[in-house]
């Protein structure tokens, strides 16, 4: 056959190939969503008890209570399930569940976690708290209103909002993942793969115990890839994969003045303020452009690859949309980077400051100590403890003297300057390639649930311990992030809008069902 | 005569008159010395009954109680006593009364006031409590134990000290004044004046009726010369006599970011930080040598004259002692100026610093906003205004919109950087010459009182409404500080070394019996 005629043929049999394809995911997808529209209200009402479970990682008091609410779920839905411990003694467990498909090519494991960050209920909306969840219409700062508690069998407006903390980061993992398995076996459909469920209680916390949990289960956990739902989709709305996510680490910095805190009068002008020497300090590590000045900040940073370059300038500018709902003006930095390529870059973030006290409580003080707490993420090349190496070294070369405990009177008597800095757990960055087989996969299959273009990222802006898949269980990691993006994640009124657990349910199904 | 001879006797009688003016002075001290021995422990009752009324200013629930108490302290000595208001209503009252002396030459006013700073009770020590009085042996923070509560007919230690809001700042004032004038009856001593009483209830919230009540009483109000009994005496231990205090007024500073708390991963190098630029704006107000650097700070400071300059040249040194007792390696500035001659220039000190959560509550977040308290102290030259306008034109040269409210759409739509400035009340510095005649009397009596030298200084580091007296009354206003130094007034453990209480009782009996 001539070259020409090869070419045609080729061509038509790939275009058969990708109509069957897309015409059967169309099929699969829509019995997962009639399935959808028939549980509704039972999914919500199931999940509305789930959030109302505190899930603070360090409430001991509460986590078992989440960890045996999903053992309950999952075993209602056929699926035994036990908890995973590593061999630290009291250690918040993660839940882990099978389901093993005869003749499958390929085992894909999911992962959430169901711990949640700290909560200051006294932040919260006047009306919402943190585990007594409460329909919104909207986010209450952007004119939304409450709608008041989800009660059985009320009609399901999926445009609303379920508010409570871990309602988007990441409960909503754990539910999406459980009832896309459900809704496959109910629609009387067929896994392709054997299926792996890992829920972890220690994330919020920087998964302090994973690698034990991993070491002590490393056959049971044994996967060609794992699927991380946790995470917002895409600005834009549109589905969204991430192939790597950016390390995480915190530092608290304390500054010392007199070991009490003085009138202001009286020593005012003599006695030293660590609330200034601290602001000092922390203006000293970034510039108004956002620019990191601590040096070599920047030096590990691995370069982005060619795909990972033109995965970037496909993801859609949701700037200005950003501005408008956040209230932003400029934003940090200013510069010719989009907001992408921003978020591939290594961060040093102000996350809080406090000195003796401001508003009704204020006082005319020095105060004798200011705090801040700093949290760093990282990208590919960046090490955990080198990057705080490089902010010890900052600190050192401004002149302080630096301890990791309440100074000494002696210590007090001999150095100018000394800040407490204490070194956080963290961990460093992951990416996988977009060009591997099971990557191309799992983009088709999202891809044949939705209308528009799926969003690649090369990373995350957000952080998960997703080294740890790859070092000590040799799996592949791909994220596929649920929740809106506008969830007010690890922040006081946090919220899932419910239209995103419904389409997590249809994308996490088609992952289960792809080719 | 010849002159030489004219001389020798002109200096034999001032010798004699020196000589049998001290004698008599300190007859007349070691009588009320021995009414203090004699009563010490029924003085301590009643003061701890005293200061176990809360007194914060804003506490419209308690202020009554402590204006009724004080009116029943006066009246169970003697002396009627009246509230006084000014035109605003609901205002807290100030107490008056007085004692007329037939013949006497000269009204002289004691003034303290009752009322306290905020307290935040959970920054208090372990066991102890804003208006539970306890005594401890020393400062908590230096080595001290808490004794406990005072029972009625415990021998009274006078190194000791008493624990609760007011308990230096200033009950001890009205507390030490009313038992002066009563020490002088009981010992069947006299009077040399006329003596007023004014104990005002809003000192802490910048006395800001005081003018009102000023006004409306007058007649009432006027004496040759207000004696000020507030704040503490020198570092040194020495009794201690200020002829002017500074100004002060707060202001309170908010940046906005986002509209709410932003997850730091997914929008960390995007999202501008409120605690970044909050940082880098009050960094560029100060230099790492204590030195203001907004413009014209100290353009108007009026030069101190010469007396000014030779007093406190005399003022003895404590910085050492300071420096140990408070754990300091090195004071604000470091410069060539002395502790007192700092406290003669104005100040601008960051009181309060707060911005998300440090600690157990932080979170990885980018805070939606950051808050400063910033307080000014002002000495003889300064406005209000005009210093707080140079701190606004400060914030608006680095690029600031500057606000008086929480920004709105639009404002957020139109703006880099936002910045809500609230301006409070304040008032000016006041000073009196020390040349005066009566300046020179209450030197000589307390003097006398004394085997050390009296430390006089030109000004306190503090602040008091002074100028309304001089303005408003057309009298003389002399301080007269009777605390320990060491006293945590305006922070929490505020304390009272009770051998201070005693000695202050002795220093007003002196004024009130001078020449």
């Amino acid at each position: 056959m001539p070259n020409q005629y090869k070419k045609i043929l080729l061509l038509s049999i790939g275009f058969q190939l990708c109509v069957s394809t897309l015409w059967a995911q169309d099929v699969k997808n829509q019995k997962v969503k009639q399935y959808i529209a028939k549980n509704d209200k039972a999914m919500l009402e199931e999940y509305i008890k789930f959030l109302s479970v505190p899930n603070v990682s360090s409430d001991s008091g509460h986590i078992p209570k989440d960890a045996a609410f999903i053992v309950q779920m999952m075993e209602q839905r056929g699926i035994k399930a036990s908890l995973l411990h590593g061999t630290t003694p009291n250690v918040n467990p993660a839940v882990y569940g099978e389901i093993t498909v005869p003749h499958a090519k390929r085992t894909i494991g999911f992962y959430a976690h169901y711990d949640g960050q700290p909560v200051n209920a006294r932040q919260w909306h006047a009306g919402l708290e943190p585990f007594s969840p409460v329909l919104i219409t909207a986010p209450l700062e952007n004119g939304g209103t409450i709608i008041g508690p989800y009660k059985a069998g009320d009609t399901v407006n999926a445009q609303w909002r379920i508010t409570a903390r871990g309602s988007a980061d990441d409960k909503a993992g754990v539910m999406a993942i459980l009832n896309a398995a459900e809704a496959i076996k109910q629609t009387s459909q067929k896994l392709s793969s054997n299926i792996k469920f890992l829920f972890e209680g220690e994330e919020e916390v920087g998964s302090t115990h994973l690698n034990e949990i991993f070491e002590t289960n490393k056959e049971n956990l044994k996967t060609d890839c794992w699927v991380i739902i946790d995470g917002p989709r895409n600005v834009s709305g549109r589905k969204t994969i991430q192939f790597g996510v950016r390390g995480d680490v915190n530092m608290s910095l304390t500054v010392y003045g007199a070991k009490r805190p003085l009138h202001s009068g009286n020593y005012g002008n003599w006695a030293p303020n660590p609330a200034l020497v601290l602001v000092q300090l922390l203006a000293s590590m970034k510039d108004e452009n956002g620019h990191v000045l601590i040096k070599g900040f920047y030096d590990d940073v691995v370069p982005l690859t060619a795909s990972e370059k033109e995965a970037l300038a496909k993801i859609p500018s949701t700037e200005e949309t950003l501005k408008k709902d956040l209230g932003i003006h400029k934003p940090e930095g200013n510069s010719s980077k989009s907001m992408a390529e921003l978020l591939m870059l290594p961060t040093l973030n102000i996350s809080g400051l406090q000195s003796a006290n401001v508003g009704e409580l204020k006082a005319n003080i020095i105060p004798s100590k200011a705090e801040a707490a700093l949290d760093l993420r990282m990208v590919l090349g960046n090490d955990v403890e080198r990057q705080q190496q490089k902010v010890i070294d900052h600190i050192t070369s401004k002149g302080f003297h630096v301890i990791d405990h309440d100074p000494t009177d002696e210590e007090r008597n001999q150095y100018d300057k000394i800040i407490k800095v204490e070194k956080e757990h963290g961990y460093n960055a992951q990416r996988t390639s977009m060009d591997l087989p099971i990557a191309k996969s799992i983009t088709a299959a999202i891809a044949a649930t939705t209308t528009e273009p799926v969003v690649l990222s090369p990373s995350a802006g957000g952080s998960l311990p997703l080294y740890l898949f790859e070092t000590i269980l040799g799996a592949k990691v791909i994220s596929v992030p649920i929740a809106n993006y506008d969830n007010n994640q690890h922040a006081e009124n946090e919220n899932i809008k419910i239209r995103f657990l419904w389409e997590g349910i249809e994308t996490i199904a088609a992952i289960m069902q792809m080719k």
